[in-house]
């Protein structure tokens, strides 16, 4: 079993994002600023945002918080970032999800400028990512491939399963891995909550991307030796032995299933340190094609 | 074998189109109007777009066809779509590809107003798609939901092959297929020139969706009994007994299967119609749109 490490790639591309940033700045070029917006008191959305703001300053990049009480209307959530489209200091920013009830959120996501929406879900920027034209990448799947790529597997005419179709994690990676690219060429199947049959394709992929949520769901009996298992899930389980009372686990039950495995991103570690990386190399892109 | 009779189906289609053709003329509202963009002198393509000015007079819509010489620049053919873009008689325009080598295909498609397109392939309204929100899907892969749902065949949890990733059938119809949609959630596999396995894939699928482009490929020990087959492909072979030398046929090997097959799409007569119908609803759809 290799352990895909994503906390040391992930701090590998942070270094290399700082060093274009001390790059620009010996340029006099733009500093990268990325904004963030969060509405409402949602815990783990607060968490999140204040990792992204952090990582900003690690590698050098300006960043704003822009906070909205719960009660903002859908009109004054949209007057906000259409300022934020104009304001010509900050080069991409993210609408923190999921948003309060009542605000409909594809509406929302469509009012971010594509030129600056560093997480990919505008629609013309989804639609280019499914086209196979150059765009800003889901900052999740973006750091999937990464990974695989870092590590050098291949995934040319490999069976690939994707569990769980959703529009940050599961579809856009599933499209990816089967477009024409360096990174992809992989036969890929998407499984989902109506798919009846997991345990046999599981059983038969060479690759397998879990997004689903279920703690430790895919045991050592559902895979076959050598499989690559990239780890998206993110749940806690109660552990009595730990001072928190609980520990963070993924998709994957990693004790049962690690003496089959090639290779495994862990959980915490794996996939999850990537994706504020990815962000963060988004930012400094939009940034870069301002210059 | 239940043959799926595109033709047939297609036909109802129309008709239904201009049946609300004649009740917008009798409300006084405005008539569609579909027009084509044809730059060149490419066989295959003027047949096209003859078949597609042909079925607007038969369902009582406006029709415009704009021809361009080959060596038209890319900066003119913009200025032409934007005139369209502009003319508020037109509902919906495509641009009939392939176009001319020199001109970049996807430069041209985004120039395309999303609100005319009824093609679906402006980035907007394909990442709309894949997205899952309503918006002008491609005609061919809107022809195969719109037969598969006529046929009331459901997808729900079926094992779903579907042999090539192009734009514009293989891509779109595999993201449909495995929405969360009530024409959905099938577990969709994308097979492609990359793909080695095949045969195996073929005989483990409920469904196959197949839109290479090879003649006769899928023979009857490729498929399981009873299996839905939709054959997009359409080639012509050397008939000696037709008097024109030759014959259209589909990606399946139509005799060598039958007797296997549950539901079929035959070649010609099968998916190839419905594209047609199907370009004409999102024509209907966009004037509507605009009453």
């Amino acid at each position: 079993m290799k352990i895909i490490d994503g906390k040391k790639v992930s701090i590998e591309i942070l270094d290399e994002i700082k060093s274009s940033v001390d790059i620009r700045v010996s340029n006099n070029l733009k500093v990268p600023h990325l904004a963030a917006v969060l509405v409402g008191d949602d815990g783990p959305s607060q968490t999140y945002v204040n990792s992204k703001i952090k990582a900003c300053e690690r590698v050098g990049f300006e960043s704003s918080l822009f906070k909205f009480q719960k009660s903002i209307s859908e009109v004054d959530l949209i007057n906000e970032i259409e300022k934020i489209n104009r304001n010509n200091n900050i080069d991409g920013f993210i609408v923190q999800l999921p948003l309060p009830d009542g605000i409909n959120q594809e509406n929302i996501l469509s009012k971010v400028d594509p030129s600056k929406d560093v997480d990919g879900f505008h629609p013309v920027n989804y639609g280019k990512m499914a086209l196979g034209i150059e765009t800003f990448l889901p900052a999740t799947p973006a750091g999937i491939i990464e990974l695989i790529s870092r590590c050098k597997i291949d995934l040319k005419s490999k069976k690939c399963l994707v569990i769980g179709r959703s529009q940050i994690v599961g579809r856009p990676i599933s499209i990816l891995l089967s477009q024409n690219k360096i990174f992809g060429n992989a036969t890929v199947t998407v499984a989902h909550s109506r798919t009846t049959n997991l345990k046999e394709l599981c059983i038969n992929s060479d690759i397998i991307i879990s997004a689903i949520g279920i703690p430790q769901f895919i045991k050592g009996n559902m895979i076959k030796k050598g499989v690559t298992i990239i780890d998206v899930g993110i749940s806690r389980i109660d552990d009595k032995s730990s001072s928190k009372g609980y520990k963070i686990v993924g998709d994957v039950d990693f004790e049962n299933v690690s003496s089959k495995v090639g290779f495994i991103t862990p959980v915490p570690g794996g996939v999850g340190p990537m994706t504020i990386a990815m962000l963060l190399k988004n930012t400094l892109k939009s940034c870069s094609q301002t210059d």
